[in-house]
């Protein structure tokens, strides 16, 4: 909304003074936080909540404004204690403990392709924190969990439709060797997501994203440890602009 | 070239057995290396030489290998003297002490758009390290220095052009907080390049590095303290991509 | 007390023994602890009770030592548990979960001011130690919760207040980008608080405290991790001095 | 100078195109910097620059053109060799060996106290880099240097000017003892510089760093290793708070 | 014994095969423990049982022999729970849940001086650690809490009785100045001990570790975080020469 | 089995479908794990499960699939949980709470010799994952516990049996010493385990690790901290070629 | 030599005193040095000089001194100076820059099969000096350098070599993931060495070695950051107990 | 000296107005340095200089101004060229360039003993230093170097003139573990020093300063790394109290 417009919904009592100041400030103010209602123009996604510590009020008020705003809403880091409380509030929204992703999802086309490996069975609740991220934002996923290097023959029987995808995202934990692998047989960029999986001296997932962060190979960039929503926000980004499809 | 096509070849003696013996192998032996001539296939970007620590006569003999095939090569980490030692037998190569890349280069169009940012000054070198690499590559380049936080106008009197690029790369040192701005501000991915570029507590770039892999920002990935040419190689995927011309 | 004071007191019967060596001494023991009472003489601060760890009996004791001595006390990082023990004898005690601060607090003005900011929600326990810190040394606060540099229009709408402070407290978890743009963006300091807000390579705070410590921005300097009552203390200082209330 | 005094000075002609742009840009563009101009508006000191790593014929033009803009400069961490060169093209300029300060000062008066302690000897150039640039900005130095806490009572026969001081700036490596203890004696800010002196498992002022952060002492904030600037500017704007003289 | 006289024994049925090949390896073999009963002529001072992490009937077993053999045993790290298991069988074992010390202790006359010093009250129970060790291999302790050097005075009022031991315990967590300065103001060995209390940038005690290692003041040597036991253990070694009783 | 074998079994309906694709893939598709059927043939040992964070019905799938397929199965880290619910399926399956080893194995032979050696007794439980692995590969094993260098006399009654090993395992926590001094006595090589047992400064088995990484002695290479499982299945490999029974 | 030969020898004046004396203590006593004499009894290798930091004179009499004894010498880590000192007295000896290794080298038979591998050119130095320090030891040394995994064809037209060794040595820097794959590929025991080569966020080295401690395959153990030495001495204790020859 | 009779000597002019300055305050003032001439009173040990890092005329002048005091005077970590500028004016100092100490001294005799003993050679200079400096400080030592653990012997063939020293130092780099084995062996302190002697993982000798920290060993307590002198600084106060010798 351009700010004649608004000025304009205000004068003709369209709009009320909250919404003007909402929209002419950029953000919602709830005292404890400053919705960002601009983030969606600048950036072509809107706000996401990362509902970890919050409490369970604070997010039952914020899950109902962005569902009213948009009709949707994505959370990640959520709770089975959070998820009973905003549930009460709003029927539609779901939860899957896996992932701890809790969201109301409208239908939406899935387009381009992103491909999401995993290098153990342990990877999974990150990757799924991508997969069903960038699924959200519209993406189409391919998945393939459990092709770790130490039995390589497992990835190279996938490899082909991984090489077809717009963007990789290459989760592991312990050494982290996968990325290196999957950036040595592909034309596209691989999104490097380093997890905490394992114990001793991978010190909570630092082996793997020094691993990650000094690969020999090309075309590998890294997200934070277990950061499966940021893989799948950069990999949605990139297929995206593969698709032709940046508003 | 087809392994039937190959095998034609050495019955029909136009091709040697050692050529022949490459394209099955994907890589040509060196004794010391095994250049990997399948790569251009396999990524869509030929091998590039990391000349750092590499003999002089070493490095002449790969030049020249490359170069006879591809007519062009690109190296980066490369001395003055190494550039000394590649001259007297290939006097096209060049060399820019600033971003220390030497290269042999034919003409060719740039494509979409890259936007690369400094924070400071004495980050400059990485950044050319990632701008000649992605204009080799292809890429149009738009470069941004000295735009760094402490004084937050001089990147706002910029931020339509880098809004524009289908990639930004952020190039920072310090506390490397420029990645994060600019990801607040932009719809397309940002590669955050940390630098060694500081003192004290900044344990050469370690600093920056975990800034940028912690950013509250989302779009961001992180390529290796200093790796310029990992940034130009990875936005000029993104921007081929964007563009609609991988191969 | 002056030393002439105290021994006329002494030999008038109007001063204990005890009394007497405490005020030389300048400390009152408790065989467990040794409770400073000259710090108010030296810095113009009264003791503050750390509660963390503290046995339940030995925190009774010395709330009620220094409410009898000062007919006010400031204790922080204390447990609803605490809370409920030290209730039990002095009703007037209050006790805030969210800054985790007990307190019993004489009516005073608030002079100058002192900008307190998050860059996030989950930023603000630290804040709010920060905030009733400095409020309970007399000094005026305006709060700025949650403008960190991922929307930073949110920090730009309230930059006037910011600027007008004597003494800017920045609160920041993640990567802290927060401190370096307020930096470059006042005249008077900025004390900088990492947080241990994040998750992976944040190192429970460390990427944050680094890169305050690296910060590009003059005029900033740093506490400890989480250390909102050290913030709260330091900003009273300076405040104090610009205010010229200085005793 | 206001946005209407900028265009009418161009439509005066009394004001070229150039300048008019660096006023209203807030900066001075050089291509391979971008000079804040506006610096010394927003925050009440003007652009400082940090000469290591600079070219000769950049710092020269640099120093040049705040010259010009100023009457007087100051430069940080210089080498001899670009002493040499800036003296070419301005006789005025002054270095010091021991602090790496470059400078061309006017006459001041100097006001309200800064103290300035070190903990040994080999701390001093790092305490004469906050010395001289307190000194630049205007504000009274008083050195003490050599007050370690192993002899402590070198620093208890000064206790008494430091306390007299508005602020006091704490210098020292190995253990870093000092700034906790002096932070114990006074009632002004204490702003801790930790410095690399020392060996083994200093790992280049990290021991020091990690002291000073965690200190028992209230009112100690800390600043980057080795970092005298940064200690002297932040006790210049806390100096100027008490003396009254925030412009 | 001498291996002639063992000898003899089992010759004469004095003494069962099991006891002489006890004397002749060194150690009891308990299987899943060799206990080294050969300690007390090698180092002059009995076994000590580390009770963390052991099983409640190895513990028992373990105690019963010790008690045995000796008619006192001392034991660290203990929980409530082992001192239950322990009791049933050996009803005179005691035990302080302060310091976890269990243990049955003869009468014996305490010897020389050894100071115990912390910087705060969080510390005393590794202090407690260290005295209790201490006066159970005989020697005599004075215990200075919460002199820390936030209150310098507080240490000042005590350092007569300090100087005067034959070694000096300083134990402090947070940035553990302590040693430093005691270290500075006495004739005699200091060791040191970091603890893990504090918070944030602590890391644990790591901080005073490195504060202590690095310590500027003459006659300091440090032991592991938290390890009174061991502090105890090397100032009764320590006492003992200077009283002139090593065995 | 050879590709004609399976593709024969297909035609003549004597190989499902499925069983038919893992062979010919390597590998069985569990959705959430790709099971590596061919790792026998590749490496000479059967694939093992490793427990830590698998879900129960997951657990429960894959022992029965490795049960039915191999006779027996050898899985690490399990928990007495996952003990249960594999034994209502599984009755034969049996549990260690030490080594936290869940098996069902058959009856083999065992052959050569493995040395495996602890410091102390808490390191028992990571001796026993070595152990039993080693054993349930067909190793046969002998225990040496409790012989760290604090009492030398210990592993020197030993050491005649530990030299007559084909391997040599030393598993310890703390400082780590005990693998140097056994590879100073020892013909063969000594596989060196970290431990987590310890405090303080060993931070979670770093001390350890660094310890045997840089041992001054030679022979001896390094496995993950708390690795038994590592370190059981090397030393079978070495046992088996010096026994020369590698297939 | 036994004991009672060695007396015999001195008796009949066949042996020295100062031979009988280096016999019974197992070492030639230099002052500065005490070579292990009886370490090949021991161990079934000689001692190998650590030329490092040794003077010219030291070294030149341990290579005296060695040669002497046994008619061959292995030095490690030599320099081109300490090899022209060493060459005046013994001229026979030869030096390798590549590997730094100086030796004077019996004939001898090389047996069994050890696979040397690297990632990258960069990494032959280390490789060398193990391939040679095997060779030394009579070993069979096959060499495949540059198979890194970013172009991992190359590692794959090698593997069948790979596979039949009784031991692999995996050399790599950088991320160091050559160890994880070919850990999946092969039967017998891998020797994991990390290199410093990188840059950036590699840490000397410290980023490869984390990769090669959490590797997710089996059968790999690892030694310290550029030790060529000590894995070419621990392949040569495995391919000798492979090949039947352990003394 | 007593005040009183620091008085008289100014009254009756046998005392210089400066000499009575410094008595009374107990350091002399060289602007640039704090001497501590009282740390002998306090301490019983005389100022030693620290020369690493200082100007040559401030050197001199410190060395002139100790020995017109003292007779005597102990510097370490002195260079060539300090010891070149010191000699022109103090024609009797000496320079070991092993140790690095630069010294003038007194005959003395020497009382009790420390044995001093290191790993390895090149352990050596970090060991003369401890020595040195306990000689000068009046002890009898005994030195034992390369008695390393890989060849556990040659510290066996010396351990009883080990266990009669009333202090042993330790001194190792690489793993460190040394200081573990005496400790095990000895009834009288041990003094563990780490150096930084090693490459890779070792951190600069991080590793052994973690080794010795952790020792499973009682009666060890450890010094900065590469710190010879504050081991025989230490260990001479323990030998004097073993001496009855405390002044």
């Amino acid at each position: 909304m351009e700010l004649n417009e608004i000025l304009e919904g205000v004068r003709d009592h369209t709009l009320s003074l909250e919404e003007a100041q909402r929209f002419i400030q950029g953000y919602s103010e709830y005292g404890y936080a400053k919705l960002d209602s601009d983030r969606e123009r600048r950036s072509g996604f809107p706000e996401v909540v990362f509902c970890s510590r919050k409490s369970l009020d604070h997010l039952v008020n914020i899950y109902e404004g962005l569902y009213l705003e948009k009709g949707e809403v994505l959370g990640t880091r959520a709770t089975e204690e959070q998820y009973e409380a905003v549930k009460k509030k709003l029927s539609r929204v779901t939860y899957d403990p896996l992932s701890r992703i809790m969201k109301i999802e409208k239908d939406k086309p899935h387009i381009g392709k992103i491909a999401i490996c995993t290098a153990g069975t342990a990877d999974i609740p990150v990757a799924e924190e991508a997969a069903q991220t960038a699924e959200f934002f519209g993406s189409l996923v391919s998945r393939h969990y459990d092709v770790g290097v130490s039995g390589i023959h497992r990835l190279m029987s996938k490899i082909e439709d991984i090489q077809s995808a717009n963007c990789i995202v290459a989760v592991a934990g312990m050494e982290g060797a996968l990325a290196s692998v999957i950036g040595g047989l592909v034309k596209n960029p691989v999104i490097a997501v380093p997890t905490s999986v394992g114990y001793g001296a991978n010190f909570g997932g630092l082996s793997a994203l020094l691993t990650m962060i000094n690969s020999c190979a090309n075309g590998i960039a890294t997200v934070n440890i277990d950061n499966g929503y940021g893989a799948g926000y950069l990999a949605t980004q990139i297929n995206r602009l593969a698709a032709g499809s940046v508003t």
